[in-house]
């Protein structure tokens, strides 16, 4: 039976992918989308979540815009990483509007209504599940799992030296998430540059494909790309369709680990620096942090995908 | 017209005083209690709200449970200074229930429903406040006005030497209430201390009336009377109910400035410290800090209060 | 027998007067000057303790050039407020060098060769006490008392709301101070502007003394005296000259109390604001702060000073 | 010619290999140890430091005695990890007294007298380097090369998740250093870790060397290596013996960056964390770090030191 699954997104580029494997895998049963503040303008957001959702040939699953902005700091965009989020292509935007349930309250209820069974992938600033989780203290544990893309496990950040960007957008979010008592995996930045880099020739595969959601890929990728080639990594990431992918397909995850995880946000220079702690500082583990994945496996799910013609 | 007030309270002692205020002056109409976590154990202040409504013979006004705990700290009590919040008195607890509606359902609900209407009081940690701004963008412009008491202005804290209680639990709610737009009243630590404390013979005069609710002040402030004179505060602090009298009777207050008000959430030894810029180092005023009070003026007031028989 | 002094001196405007009586009064032995970064530029510093000691006819004490910056943080002039700290008076700069020995070996010597007989007061940043008392351990207990103009106690800063200026130039060198042990006696901003300004009339006292020293006082202090009023202060601040006044004339202090004093170094808002506990939080004390001064006693002393003619 | 080297150590267990490549090494001209509070006791790392240098047969180099404790922080030990430095064993401590030149003094003489001739490797926490540097301004100018052992390049820390243990123990002093203007070079803990560990199969081969120098090392590594082995490192770690290799073989090194390095002093879970920002986030290089070593180059040197008979 597929997975109930809800993801929140600050929908652009690769989060975009993401919403495509929820959309149409078969082990997912995709009944939310909720929006959270990141990437890309808030309105430029829901826009690549209706367009993406038209694309996959769902139009139905219910989008909720959420928190327009972090907890506590000023709201800080990629729009020098992935641009619009769309490719700057020119999409038709659906004309239907969000649901008039604010995100945080869908999550609330969606996990009430089914406790123990839905899925949620966070693969946004974690402003929308802190808030979920401080509104209801049952919400952790009415989620039966909750996947987060942020942090880097004990490696490089992106917008910082120090931090990822999910984790640096909204520290005191993300802290709050790790203590709340989900249960909780965590696909980091660094395994997704380490192992689930697409290189050009994964890159070409994909084109070759030549169905309408490999070129709505190619579209819509290639700012990330143009980025990630303009400092040094030779090829494109993606962190969040990662995500959704190691949910619905465990078996590509080849070695994780339990780690205790923190977020800080007192620092100067650390602001949303992730603390992995492997064990030996006597921190009780609080989430699995995927270490190792099958990365071919990650590009034939790929495959896969952008090959359904919805 | 009375003004229509939400009393957001983590009630114990004098925030028991300043519900018997909201419930029975008559320059308000008391549409909602909103329960945050602060003083004392959260369910032991839901009922200290009852057992006050029930006093003041507004059983009918309903009391929302809002959040159990600051939005990133662990809670943080003041049993010490409170007890029970009751005295230690065996008052009947009323069997009603609380509403189901949660607390910041309800400020976001009821701010929409009167936009430019009603009053917040807020007199203890203001979790709940800033989960509602951050929930409903809308809704710092939907609230008439927001009435704080927190902060010391230039002065001495309560809970360290640095801070007052209500910031000091919730530092990070504090700073985003401080800049969520809200038309803001301060009424702080150090004015309650300085200008409105209940001596002995202020405390005798109420005693003296003998009535119903001047039993109930006298058994519910004690300990905290017992206290203040622990550590050297001579007579009685009332910075809840002076904060509901101060909107509910604008004449009390004596002078006001405009400040610049703003939490600290990052210091070592200023946890919750607030800073309150008299207008010279280049900031814009967010706030109206009450800086004179009419004390006699707030001594009748309570006795007309506890006057009344309901 | 005179006190064996030594001044540790961002010398600037008060400053001045503070070398004045350090030089002049009778129980003063005034053995070295040591000049430490803070008000203005440091080359003009020196400058303006050679001016100072020239006109009190002490050309042979010694002066020493120390730390020329704070130990972590970029240096913070008051420029804004004392202009080059003469008054902008083209004052014969005497051409006699600073001694070869640095301010914190000559600090850290001079204790040595007198252990407990030396008094130091501290009237800029702390950079030269704190490297003295790291460089040699047994620094703070060689001296015999150490006299700090800083913070405010639980009252208004100066350079923020929260701070005032020598603790927020070297927050970190305050708060290493204050835990060397040191015999520390703190004389505060707020204790300064409430109760040691030198209003129209004081002034004007002084002017008519029409003495050398007394127009060296009116050139030298006119910059801050039009700083201070545009800020709504009406008069002249002297917090350097009062705390050289308040040890060479105990009887100049009316009340004081034993504090724990402490300096925040991590905070967002509240850099160097310094923590003024009178015993209630636990700590143990380890500095007596100046509460209550004879104000007119520090006048009549200002006065005398002025009126010498070396 | 050999470089006029100066070693800041806080010895213990490899710090003691680093000193007998120093006073045995043909390109090395040992002229100062300078001792800075870290590993153990502050006394017993001067006897570690006296034993190695008459193990060494050099007990006419000068050692003089630096900061006892951290600038700021309360001093943390890491004598879980090593033990009394010396393993446990019964050494002869030599009689003789460290010289009465204080260690910054010493530092600050040392390159002055010798401007731009002199390498300083500093292997403990950088106190007493901060102190040098803020004593003199110009020391960081007069010294030839800084070679720093500290730090994780975006990599794991060793004291906490975050942090290696030098950067830790006085994080204000790392900040202080890296902004100080020194010609800098890092040695980093996870270059360490990961490239120049000890296996069973190297440890051995030091072991059949059976000499004077090879018993020390046997005698003197064994508590790091029995801690390595309780937390999972599969040998024993040599951060500062490899850092003066590095200086004085400089072939060994096999690849090596510019950074931006900085130091975390404000984070509450970062304490110590050292940034190493590789060029993208617009900060000018200050630090050139190792990224690649010739590992069995490395052994190879130790074999070679420990293979003399002094
Ligand atoms: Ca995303
Ligand atoms: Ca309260
Ligand atoms: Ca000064
Ligand atoms: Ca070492």
């Amino acid at each position: 039976m597929p997975t109930r699954l809800v993801i929140d997104t600050d929908t652009a580029a690769d989060d975009c992918f993401a919403l495509l494997a929820g959309a149409l895998h078969p082990a997912a049963d995709l009944i939310a989308v909720t929006l959270v503040a990141g990437n890309v303008g808030f309105a430029r957001q829901v826009e690549n979540a209706l367009i993406t959702l038209d694309a996959a040939g769902r139009p139905e699953v219910p989008v909720h815009a959420g928190a327009e902005r972090p907890l506590l700091r000023e709201w800080v965009s990629a729009e020098n990483v992935h641009g619009d989020g769309r490719g700057g292509h020119a999409f038709a935007v659906p004309e239907r509007a969000v649901e008039a349930e604010h995100a945080v309250d869908a999550l609330v209820r969606i996990a009430r209504e089914h406790p123990g069974e839905v899925d949620v992938v966070a693969i946004g600033p974690l402003t929308n599940i802190a808030l979920a989780a401080r509104r209801d203290p049952a919400f952790p544990r009415n989620v039966r799992s909750l996947y987060v893309m942020g942090g880097s496990n004990n490696g490089r950040g992106n917008i910082t030296a120090a931090a990822e960007y999910n984790f640096y957008v909204d520290p005191e979010a993300a802290r709050i998430v790790f203590s709340a008592g989900f249960d909780t995996t965590v696909v980091t930045w660094n395994l997704t540059l380490d192992q689930a880099l697409f290189d050009t020739a994964r890159l070409a595969a994909i084109s070759a494909l030549d169905t309408p959601l490999s070129r709505f890929f190619d579209l819509v990728n290639a700012p990330t790309l143009a980025f990630d080639r303009s400092v040094g990594i030779d090829g494109s990431t993606h962190p969040d369709s990662l995500t959704v992918a190691l949910l619905l397909e465990p078996g590509l995850v080849r070695r994780s680990r339990r780690y205790f995880v923190d977020v800080e946000t007192q620092g100067e220079l650390t602001r949303g620096y992730a603390v992995f702690d492997w064990g030996v500082f006597g921190k009780e583990p609080n989430a699995t942090v995927v270490e190792e994945i099958d990365a071919a496996g990650f590009h034939r799910f790929m495959l896969d995908l952008l090959a359904r013609r919805p």
